[in-house]
């Protein structure tokens, strides 16, 4: 009987192979990455980790399971992509500590207008911008308590603020949070924050969530952050919110477009802070490792000895 | 009896001037600033609260006490600017929580290159920057375990760090710190740091603390902070270390010497976050509030009903 290959599209560093050829000498594995991964590669391997182009996927007559390296799966579930045999599973929970961490570090910056400091330094100015705001006992909006959202809630909570969490499934309330509410009390609960986060996947029912009117709803004294998705903020209302100063600054790591053009008006402004959509990625070290123990995980279930983790349902 | 004047040379919110007013009737409060306040007002006091020029009090015939809204001290504790019989109290305490987190969040810029991210965005610019580091499980140096670096360690402990701790008096360790040892250690534990906060006064002892051993002694990964004065670093030393990449970063709010002229190479390292001595003073509002509290503390010993806080030895 020839040997399973597990074709892996990840940048896993050399001891993650070893250790995964160790653990499972039945499995014939093939590392690469997503630059160099071939056809023929895809269509031999029984098993994939990593995402690979979805479109190359229609000729993986052999694939039983893919794991995807992202926690978004909605370029694999169209019609005829994926043979419907085939377990898709993915990399919820991976990013949590990564993206947490990096809202966290976005909250500090606009909280202590680290961002004008950095202005000011790169003129060689030695300027004071006045008052600062608090780290702690702050009401803090969390719009979509996953994961991701959940992270940030915890460590927000262990600096001593006040976490207010939104959830379409409010029976178990995390320890971590303080308040918990229902989508239908988002307006009200707006217009309460001293910070709102946003971090909530892309979906019919999130698209554009926070519109001009929600914008207006926020305090003046209030800061807005979205690690979630860019279609969750309308920008020309997130724009103007911030032009107009009815809200003190924000943080966006997501956007829309991607990548945001030179030409777009919210470069410019100086009380919002924006990075690159690289709050996710492989930027943590850990982020790799928490992949790589997913994959490992269902790896065990590919052997016949498990449960897969994280199945997409679809 | 005439009423005892006391001169308060503080940006006292309104608010906070009647309450002092409403519990000490039998006291006549002139409310002022360092700007406006005369020599006969600070001639005719029996209290001031608020550092006014030292120069000016050797004619301050009637005080019977000063309450310096500083924790430094030295100004006033020269020959003759003070009669021995007046006693000095100052504002130690009052500053933690500003300074603490200043430092929390200049720890989070550096690790997560924010303010790579904000040069970026001065250009509007689209780039990447790759791996950050966690803002968890990083081993936490912090010298001069006061108040104020003690407050940075119980921050980042409850954010999931070890804490090491250098100061004189080792006997009782504080609940927040994993390790505490004295300065005969402090290379040693310079060598094994992730993150290196200097939160001590200045003093001959601690002049010139970090110099260029001890900065090659760090981490080629590891992050240095300075809240404490700018005399504890050898500025050549830290230009050198940030400029040949000995060590990954730095964030400094005191330096040698303030305002760091225009002219300074250190402004101009990308490796290095400055701010201008802001970490203090009023601009987090609560220090103003703590500040007021131990005044009013101590206008009830002046009342006779207590002891004072803060009594500065000389």
């Amino acid at each position: 009987m020839s040997k399973n290959t597990v074709l892996a599209v990840m940048p896993f560093t050399k001891e993650q192979q070893e250790q995964m050829k160790e653990t499972y000498p039945q499995l014939n594995f093939i590392f690469t990455d997503y630059k160099s991964v071939t056809e023929e590669e895809i269509k031999d391997a029984e098993v994939i980790i990593g995402n690979v182009p979805a479109a190359q996927l229609k000729n993986a007559d052999k694939l039983q399971w893919i794991h995807l390296n992202s926690a978004g799966y909605d370029a694999y579930v169209g019609e005829g992509i994926l043979p419907k045999k085939v377990i898709l599973t993915n990399s919820t929970g991976a990013y949590d500590v990564a993206v947490g961490e990096h809202v966290l570090a976005m909250t500090m910056e606009v909280s202590k207008k680290l961002h004008f400091y950095r202005d000011s330094q790169l003129k060689c100015e030695w300027s004071d911008y006045g008052e600062v705001l608090p780290l702690h006992d702050r009401r803090v909006l969390i719009v979509g308590l996953g994961g991701i959202g959940g992270y940030y809630g915890k460590l927000m909570k262990a600096l001593g603020n006040n976490i207010v969490g939104i959830r379409r499934n409010i029976k178990v309330k995390p320890d971590f949070v303080d308040e918990i509410y229902t989508f239908d009390m988002l307006d009200e609960q707006i217009s309460l924050a001293d910070i709102v986060v946003l971090a909530l996947p892309a979906s019919p029912q999130t698209n554009g969530l926070m519109n001009e009117e929600r914008f207006k709803k926020m305090k003046k004294s209030a800061m807005f952050f979205n690690i979630g998705r860019g279609s969750l903020v309308d920008m020309e209302a997130l724009y103007q919110a911030l032009e107009q100063k009815q809200i003190l600054g924000a943080g966006i790591d997501v956007m829309t477009p991607e990548p945001l053009p030179a030409e777009h008006p919210l470069w410019k402004l100086p009380n919002i802070v924006i990075t690159p959509h690289i709050s996710g990625q492989f930027h943590l070290p850990e982020t790799l490792t928490r992949i790589q123990k997913l994959a490992m995980d269902n790896l065990e279930a590919f052997a016949g000895n498990a449960a897969y983790r994280n199945v997409v349902k679809r």
